[in-house]
Formats: structure tokens, sequence, C-alpha cells
């Protein structure tokens, strides 16, 4: 099912509605969203009535959830999820307890309970989550439970180094009865294995951003993915990395056949309280630039969190090589991670 | 100024403000913002006093504004205005009463109210707009004004083909003493007047949603910039582009050396009422494909808003030639474009 018709279908499962209600929460072109409804209604999956569309739950074999609001009552802009996801925000807090604390070794650090949250439901929102295979590479977040909490993946694959986090998450959703998680104890040093290849429709990361970090674990995300149509997420920092590393990336993403849709600046916060990070400050490059800097009395560190779709089959180009695993986790922008 | 000095001294304006206070509020990368910050200190423009940076008025030759603060308290991402920008949008509602409908030939149609206030404030938010020259293709949104009310540009010129709106701009801006607002006629199918080119910090446009157009609009507003370090915003929809025009425009951004630094969805809406369009859906193609639509009764036209910064010197490219002005306006996409 095409994204455009699960937009359509959980609307009008709240309801009957207009052509123009119906286009105003979807994110094709009018003229792709025109024909999807056309397909709908000549398959008798909807039908028409007084200018109405509407479900015909006879033909349709499956069930289809309500589309959940998350619009922001004041702004209009970004993610309330008060509205319809108050008891995700509050499941998932239960979910993440005693969580597993940030390892220097892997650069490390989680983001605020909500903000992982905001991630899957704007995922939601694109049509990204329902009935789809997701790939997750790094999740020190644990995304993977909030989507999992959520009930409408079909599977969520977490890729993670760390043992502790595979261990935790797969412990977590057995105990909350989650089954659509898989875990997989993978390092992006190494090529993605063959049985995770093209086997996804959307993939999530957070890259290291040197720029040989970037473009090594985004594109091993890629290959995860079955091709044209197939979505990525990943966050970004300005912080770690200069305009000049973003306008590479974006090159490396369009030649790779991937459309920038999504940049959402400063998405992420990164609570230092939480990550209980002080004695990583110690080897970050900043405290030795920067004298008497102290320790943050606030939560500063945060990303942008970029969407990406592919318009063609992926083009998978050669990757840079490296000949020390330093030069995955290091550059001259890297100021805010450790280093051995 | 850069746009990091300005980030910096507007924050210290509102009192003094640690290390990491001030990088909480600011764009750039941490080295480029220590860098900035060790500057200000050796200029004697700032102080370092127990951990607190404070303004040194005694070194500052103008006057500093102080940080007027908009982040949403709800969703803490989209842009709440009746923060400290309250009397902005009262202003502004009252300087566009009786503004100019739009015309079906210069496909025009203004977005809400706040959703200008929004750009402006955005825009504000980035540093783009303090001290900075600003250029406006096309400006029915009246923009310009809004930007004008701020009262922080040095300059704002727009470019406008329509003698109405340009006389309405000149006239409320004079009504209203707004004195960094200039007006030009000007058709963006020609070149840009030489002596708009290389003037501006920052441009602002709503392009023709065609590729040619697209690139025109675009480029004619690149030739306005001064160069490395400037920036462009410009409105384009998921509705009458598709995501492989998208990807088409771009990569013809990236060539021109520029990144893009944010893609905010959907963040302008085109309200039905105000605009008066009824007459104009009997001309668009959507009308003639989906029999019995009827016209809208919510407001559906809406625009992402796109940020770009140029990381090098631009790269002009060739530009389209076009044979008939329609293919400017009108391609197998543009389904709710008026056509003569």
């Amino acid at each position: 099912m095409s994204r455009t018709e699960y937009q359509i279908l959980r609307l009008l499962a709240t309801g009957p509605k207009d052509f123009w209600q119906l286009i105003s929460k979807q994110d094709t072109s009018i003229k792709e969203f025109a024909q999807e409804l056309k397909n709908l209604c000549r398959r008798g999956v909807i039908k028409k009535e007084n200018g109405l569309f509407e479900l015909n739950r006879e033909k349709i074999d499956r069930k289809i959830n309500k589309y959940f609001e998350s619009c922001c009552r004041v702004c209009g802009d970004g993610i309330d999820f008060t509205r319809d996801f108050k008891t995700l925000l509050n499941n998932f807090e239960k979910a993440v307890e005693k969580r597993p604390l940030p390892r220097e070794e892997y650069d490390q650090g989680f983001m605020r309970i909500e903000d992982t949250v905001k991630r899957a439901i704007f995922m939601y929102e694109r049509a990204d989550v329902e009935k789809k295979n997701i790939f997750i590479l790094g999740d020190d977040d644990l995304l993977s439970l909030a989507i999992g909490l959520m009930g409408f993946a079909n599977l969520v694959t977490v890729a993670e180094v760390d043992e502790r986090i595979v261990d935790f998450i797969r412990k977590r959703a057995k105990d909350l009865g989650i089954s659509s998680i898989r875990t997989v104890n993978y390092n992006a040093l190494n090529e993605l294995p063959f049985n995770l290849c093209g086997q996804y429709d959307t993939f999530v990361t957070d890259p290291v951003e040197t720029l040989p970090g970037l473009k090594i674990f985004i594109a091993r995300c890629m290959k995860s993915l079955k091709g044209a149509g197939s979505s990525g997420y990943f966050g970004l920092t300005h912080l770690e990395a200069s305009l000049k590393k973003w306008w590479e990336i974006e090159k490396f993403l369009l030649n790779c056949s991937f459309v920038i849709t999504d940049i959402l600046r400063d998405f992420s916060l990164y609570p230092e309280d939480e990550n209980r990070w002080e004695k990583f400050y110690q080897s970050y490059r900043l405290i030795k630039e920067i004298p008497d800097v102290g320790l943050p009395g606030v939560d500063w560190y945060r990303s942008s969190f970029f969407r990406i779709e592919a318009v063609n089959e992926i083009n998978f180009l050669q990757l840079p090589l490296l000949s020390f695993s330093e030069e995955l986790y290091l550059d001259d922008e890297t100021w805010a991670t450790p280093h051995s």
C-alpha cells in the first residue's frame, strides 16, 4: 500500500471527508493524489456519496487504524504529543526506565524522551510507520521501543554495536509484548549482512559526524532499503558539522538518487543530566580549546532531523576507505566527541 | 558583522550569559562559534567575568537590539509570535488592510497573515534580517512590510511585476514611516538589472513551480546576492511539484554552491476566503480532471519553506531558454495554476 493510500484511508477511518479535506492531510502532488483517489474508488475500497468519500468496510481486508492528530495547537507547525499520542509518551517514559547510560567508545548520548517520541510521530505523519518495515542503525535513543509501542509497524529491526542496548531493547520489547521488534548485533564498519539488504521501507540513524562516518552510516542504511520510494531519516548537527560538510553530504544523498524532503532544525535536544556525560567532557576538544568553560548548566547539544526519499532506484556509490577507526569518529570539527 | 556575531551580541543584550547559554542560541559549529567568541573578547566588544560573558557597551559603536524570543512554548519547534513579536503581528495585520487581490495572469495568491510574519521571524532567528540587505522577488505576500515593521533590516528591495503591488507597498511603507523599503518594477523573465546584482545578503521568493520557472526565479535571486555566506529563502509545494522535480531543483541549488539548511514542511497556508480565488478555479487543470469536486471549504493549498546558504562563491549555471511564456507557468504537475 502506498503512503498516499494510507494517508487517505486512515483519515477516512475518522469519518467521511471531501476532496479538499483529504488533500489537506497528505504529502503527494495533486496529480498523484487524484490518481490514487480514482484507483481506490475503482477498486471499491472507498465510495463517494453527496461529494463525500467514505470507507467501504466490506471491501477492506485489513484493519485501518484511524488517523492520530499531533499538529501543535499553538504554532501549527511542531508536534504536540499531548493530543492523540499522550499515552504513547507516558508508556515510552516507563519503557526506558533504567536504560543503559552512554559509553564513550561508541560516541553515544541519547535525546530527550519527548524528542524520541516526536521522531516516531513525525515518521507516522509521513506514513512511514504503518505496516512498514523499519531499519534502525544504532538505537541508544530507543526509538524502536517508541515505534513498537505505537503498534502500527510491521517490523522494526535494530542493528546495534553495543550489546547492552541490544539486550535492553530485546528484554523490554518482550516485557511489553511488542512482537514487531528484532535486534541484531552489528558494527557499521562492516558491510550490511545480506539478509538485511533490500528488506526495509525506511531507515533511521544518527551517524557519527565525520564525512566518511556520515557516508558510511547512511550508505549502510540505504542498503537495507527496498528501492525507489523508500525513505530514510537521520540526525545531523550544526555543532560538529560545518555547512561545507552539510553540502558534501547533501551532494552524496542526491547522487545516491535521494531527494531531501525535510530538514527540521534542532528537532532533538540531548539532556545533560540524564546522559551523565560529565566525565566525557574531559576528552572533548571543546574543553581543551576553550579555557575555563566549565560544565554546562543547560542542555545545548542538539541535532536537526533529515528526511530523504529515493526518487529512483538507489545508486550505490563507492565508499571512503578508512585506515584508522579514529577517522570514523574524529575530524577538525568534532569538538564534542570523546577522544580515546 | 557575521551572523554568529549578531546571534551572540543580541543575546548578550538581554543580560550576561555563559558559554553554554550562548551556544544554545546560535547556528554555527562549535569550532566557528569559539573562534567568533574569542575575536569578540580580543576586540573588547564583550568581556568575561566570573565565567559570564557580557557586552562592553563602551566598545560598541552601534545599537544592539536585544534578542526577541519566539520559540513555541508548547511544542518547542514552531514559532509562537505571541511571545516577543505580538505587536509585529498586530501592526502587520493593519498594514495589509485593503491589499490588492490576486491576479490570474501572474499566478498570484497570498499566504495567511500569520504565516508571512512567521517567515520574517524565522529569518530573524537565523540572523538574516538585522542590518541586512534583503532582496524580495515577487511580494504579493507583503513580506517586505512585515520585515520593514520589525525595524531591524538595513534595506528591503522588492522587485515585482505587478504595479498594483509595487504601489501598495510604496504607499503603505510611506504611511508607516518605514524608510528601509525600496520597490522596483521588474519581470523575472528579464535579466536582473545591473544595479541590483551583488548587493544583497539574503533573498526571498515564491517561484512558479515548473522546473524552468523554479530555476529562473531562483537564479535571478542568486544574482542579487553578495556571494559566499549569503542566504536565500523560497517556497515550494508538494502539490504542484513532484519529488522528482524537488530532486532536480535541489541538484541545481547544490551545483550553484548552495547548501540546503532548512526545509520546513507546509510552513505557509493560503487562505481561500481572503484570496477570493473562486473564479480562478475554473481554469485549473484540477477542476477539469476531477469531476464534481466543487469549491474548497477548507484551506488546503500550502507550501514548504526552504533556506539555502552559499558555501562558496556562487556558481551561475546556464538557464533554460523558453520559447513560450506558458512554459514558465505550466507543466504536467501544475494542477492549481490558472490556464490562460
